[in-house]
């Protein structure tokens, strides 16, 4: 039985839902570039969400980071398995002990985490999860109050930890309810890169509308991977016949899985970080028409112009790897005189999660390739 | 007398506007990553325009990096003024000789160059100069082929170099015609921001067509500094009074200049590496309205966060400095579940030079602002 928590009343009534109450050091500010956050959950803010957490998925390179540290710590002496996945828990102990949350103090990364629903805090708006259901969150465990009562297990595999103990959500803070009609594995697969398929829809909506009766050229580098399969998928789905979707993907057996998809016009195999390339192969696949929308999931340095190149004068190019340096894609652009928008890749919008598992119920084919490679 | 240069026929045809024909390291790639394009102007490719150069604007960075080399290679011996001129000259001969471009090997940097056009080759698009024009060049010499013939003055305090010289500027190449009615330090400062006025202007438009009778509300981060200003002003001129424009700029003495511009509804002093503070300098000058557009100017890091707290749910966040970072706009948006556009600004839009000399014409008060600060 939970026992509810006291509620704290609203001192800072505009800013609450980003969590300042809780950022200690420096206080008042936000709480991702805080040093140090406020894990005492006696007492909840309007907005919170108390969650009961059970497992933390580590950000990759944060968890690698840990387990070199540890290996470099034993000197010489070789570290079995367990004794470093012992340093790992040690590790992740201290830091959410220091800083109130599980932020990698090295890498600035953190992660997401599942847990069940303890208690909803008034001042929220319309949630998806009641008390009881258990969740994923969407938003980084760099920001997200954590207290660890126990460590449980660490799943060096998945970059897991398996613990009991406490975190909150605040009221601005993304997250899902888990499906109960797939695997957890595949749920979180999606989650992962839920933000994409709903900007995908939203664009080749907005380009369509404009597009009055001619063809939207649609052209998604990295296409055969996680995101990029989605983002093709969303643009056949959003656009049907009215959208052309060409599909650029470097390495031959996930260009074989796209094409057995059906959701492409035309997939050609090429190296994103060749920009005179990729726009070969793109105009063969459109005989020469540049494209309306182009969305780079390509998680490598140097695909900025790949993009740029193929977009057509004031049509949208659409960057969501992480890997895109700012500077080369607005210089890159001015340098070759493209007048098109450039666009950040945003993680979020709404109902980002329920729109992405919905994509799995909808499309078959999709979720059993995604069963096969990230089940 | 210019003795017109003989004609290559095109063999590049797609990608001809970018150049490619002129790289030489590697051969047929973009010119501006490649570590040598060729120089050899006995002969022009379709749709390049010859210039004789009169004067290198030399990129800030780049320059100040010669000079540091220079006295470097002094050793402890004091370097005379004029001789560290001599030293940077050499340099910049050394790499346009080795690279075919100006294209600091350390920097990467380049700056851009004025002349007077030679020749037109076929195979171009509408141009807004002819033979005899004097124009100064909007895209980096760091992929504009060079030749020098001869250093003439170098100007430190403007990181300047009059040179005879040759140069090709390719049909993707912007440029503006130096207009007659300014003094060229002016024109100069505008078009080193030419890109931000023409962007708001769309941006405006666009918020306006979408606000159905509800005032526009535009902020502008950094509205004090030369690409803020004009961004105010271009928020006004375009909006009129369907627009409420908030300038947010930390330095007072910019805020004042800004105030006496009278473009702004409000003028908050707020410094945009504090968020919260942002916000609520923000909220208070809109009675509690978010932002639909948000401009940011600001050219220190860590001014992600304040356009984005900003910044209205399904508004915009449009990001003009290079100070910006791709993954703290990215995955800062996401931490605050903000549903919002993030675009990186681009340099280039159609007419973008003419449009900003234009608003130095249509508004004399910040002509004079302008003339006082970079005249």
């Amino acid at each position: 039985m939970h026992a509810p928590r006291a509620l704290v009343q609203d001192s800072h009534a505009p800013l609450d839902p980003f969590g300042t109450a809780r950022a200690l050091d420096p206080r008042g500010g936000l709480p991702q570039p805080a040093r140090r956050v406020d894990s005492d959950f006696s007492r909840l803010f309007p907005g919170e969400m108390l969650l009961a957490v059970e497992t933390l998925n580590v950000d990759a390179a944060s968890f690698r980071q840990m387990e070199d540290a540890a290996r470099r710590a034993a000197g010489g002496a070789a570290l079995s398995d367990e004794a470093c996945d012992e340093a790992v828990a040690r590790q992740v102990q201290a830091t959410v002990l220091e800083r109130g949350k599980q932020h990698n103090p090295v890498t600035g990364s953190g992660g997401m985490l599942l847990g069940r629903v303890l208690q909803l805090a008034p001042g929220r708006g319309e949630d998806v999860a009641a008390v009881g259901d258990r969740v994923a969150t969407l938003v980084s465990l760099s920001l997200t109050p954590l207290r660890i009562d126990r460590v449980k297990a660490v799943r060096r595999a998945s970059a897991q930890i398996d613990v009991d103990g406490e975190a909150v959500l605040f009221a601005s803070g993304a997250y899902a309810r888990l499906p109960s009609d797939m695997p957890e594995r595949l749920a979180l697969a999606v989650l992962d890169v839920a933000g994409a398929a709903p900007q995908v829809a939203r664009l080749v909506e907005r380009a369509g509308a404009a597009a009055q009766g001619r063809r939207t050229v649609v052209v998604v580098l990295g296409a055969g991977g996680k995101s990029g399969v989605l983002c093709a998928a969303e643009a056949r789905r959003t656009g049907g016949d009215r959208v052309r979707v060409v599909g650029v993907e470097r390495f031959a057996p996930y260009a074989d899985d796209l094409r057995a998809l059906g959701v492409c016009d035309a997939v050609a195999v090429a190296d994103a970080t060749d920009p005179v390339a990729v726009r070969s192969a793109v105009l063969e696949a459109t005989s020469g028409v540049e494209a309306d929308l182009v969305f780079s999931c390509v998680n490598v340095p140097d695909a900025e112009m790949s993009a740029i190149l193929v977009t057509r004068d004031r049509g949208t190019a659409y960057f969501f790897a992480m890997s895109t340096s700012f500077t080369k894609a607005a210089l890159g652009a001015e340098g070759v005189g493209k007048d098109i928008d450039l666009m950040i890749g945003n993680g979020f919008a709404h109902r980002h999660a329920e729109h992405s598992l919905a994509m799995m119920r909808a499309m078959p084919a999709i979720r059993a390739l995604f069963e096969r490679r990230y089940g």
